[in-house]
């Protein structure tokens, strides 16, 4: 089953300890259809300037079920960022941000898109992403992601959109700034509360929290030796979550579990190279390996004598 | 089988969000003791001053198996710490130490805890922790734990003394500290390349790594509504960890998982109150129901078909 994502699809220069990259593909939209691509067929909704190196983003894709008919090409440049990451890769130092044809960006859900099953609101204004909704026919699960913008900027349309999703993902000082609380089982609760039967917290390199109810499951970041550049992590991990639930078409507790884990899978791919570069590069015998890999880091037995 | 810890037995006074406490049962050698002898008989070198109240200690161990014949009275104020946590819980702040007679500590291990198959050296100057392994006769497993205060001013005999341990415990700062490693996989192998053959690095809230040569297991911190009083947590991990493998007698990967387990599941307690409240309150049901629930919060099951 197909997975509808709409985010951005931008030109990242980066800094990281161990190299830099300069106007490389990048984007929200760009790293979840690379992540789930590797699961799922993939509808991309973005805009991209003038000076987009479409040729680029057309062969990255080339070999993978990623249709790009919602991929808008604008006049006027492209959205931009650039950033520094120092040795805690866990924080990110924005440079200067562009967003150039983004500003203005209207998302325009192609006819053969609208019926979607599984639709991934990436982190835009949440008045477009509940004009996405309003676009699409009854998807079986619609997820958001969000930021601090428009936690402070938009709250009140981020409160309705909670109304109409089934889950959320967001990163913990997010959960916590939207939330006013500083407990993250607390902040879950609260967003649950709006709307939400799920509530993905991402915590970097200190995993994710997937909370359903009052059923609460846990997946490690894997424990990598090299971090080479932590851009698009979590867009990954979202892409690694909605691909493998749409390929399984599956959305019991079991199956949204191991979809942490995919996203996770993902997540940590994402982050060996530059850009989408390993994402694009790795198979279907890597990512069981890294599933695999997470099984083996976190299964104890439980001593039934005890 | 009996574990045997060296250890701090200090007054705590404590400052949090939720409420203060002040001059109660504290230090890193009563915390392991309350939390191993839920599992194990533990055996508690220490020393105390004489304004220590004794009687309490006795009391709150009076239903233990904690034998204190190795607590040494001295004249002189007790070792007293008072802290103070904002919203952050795993940032303590130190706001008076006095040391007292925990300054002159030389721990004298009495004959009969000599042959105790299990050592904990807590976090004391590693020359002393190095004369304890030379009082005892060959364990079947030495643990020690440091901090930075050692790591800045004992290096050298820190580094010898990680020639003689099996295992040893830190937080993640104090990992990198003393490796000179930002990356904790590498940390940890750089640590194991001195000697133990397993490295447990402790991230507060975000979990804990146990390391084994390539082999890696992660246990989360359970992920509590309400943390009361972080005080204590990593000396309640290191007790539950040390206990369950005392009380077990195996030390197969499948059961130090297990012990992770536990450790995580006593920190976890720890935290609930102050002191060592809820770590003397709780019983088996208790630590099984924890143990059970820290399983469901990270089992996942592969798919096979994937």
């Amino acid at each position: 089953m197909p997975v509808l994502v709409v985010g951005s699809v931008a030109l990242d220069s980066v800094e990281t300890p161990f190299g830099k990259a300069d106007n490389v593909l990048g984007g929200s939209g760009t790293f979840f259809s690379a992540a789930a691509s590797q699961l799922a067929p993939v509808q991309l909704v973005g805009v991209i300037g003038s000076d987009y190196p479409i040729d680029d983003l057309e062969r990255v894709f080339s070999s993978r079920p990623v249709d790009l008919a919602g991929l808008e090409r604008a006049d006027g440049p492209s959205f931009r960022w650039r950033g520094r990451y120092r040795h805690d890769l866990n924080m990110a130092e924005t440079l200067e941000t562009h967003l150039g044809v983004f500003s203005n960006f209207r998302p325009k859900i192609p006819a053969q898109f609208r019926n979607a099953p599984f639709v991934f609101l990436g982190n835009i204004d949440p008045r477009l992403q509940l004009d996405v909704l309003g676009q699409v026919a009854k998807p079986r699960l619609v997820a958001c992601d969000t930021m601090n913008f428009w936690i402070e900027s938009r709250r009140p349309d981020l409160v309705k959109l909670l109304g109409h999703v089934d889950l959320i993902t967001l990163n913990d000082a997010e959960a916590r700034q939207l939330t006013d609380e500083f407990n993250l089982v607390k902040a879950a609760r609260w967003i649950m509360a709006k709307g939400p039967k799920h509530v993905v917290i991402k915590k970097g390199e200190h995993g994710a929290f997937m909370f359903s109810g009052s059923n609460i499951f846990f997946a490690p970041a894997y424990p990598l030796e090299s971090v080479f550049d932590p851009t698009g992590a979590g867009d990954s991990f979202a892409g690694g979550f909605m691909g493998y639930l749409a390929r399984t078409g599956d959305l019991s507790d079991a199956n949204l579990r191991r979809a942490v884990v995919y996203g996770s899978a993902l997540g940590s791919f994402a982050v060996e190279k530059f850009s989408v570069e390993r994402l694009i590069e790795i198979g279907p015998a890597d990512i069981a390996g890294r599933v695999a890999a997470f099984h083996r880091l976190v299964t104890f037995e439980q001593d039934l004598n005890a």
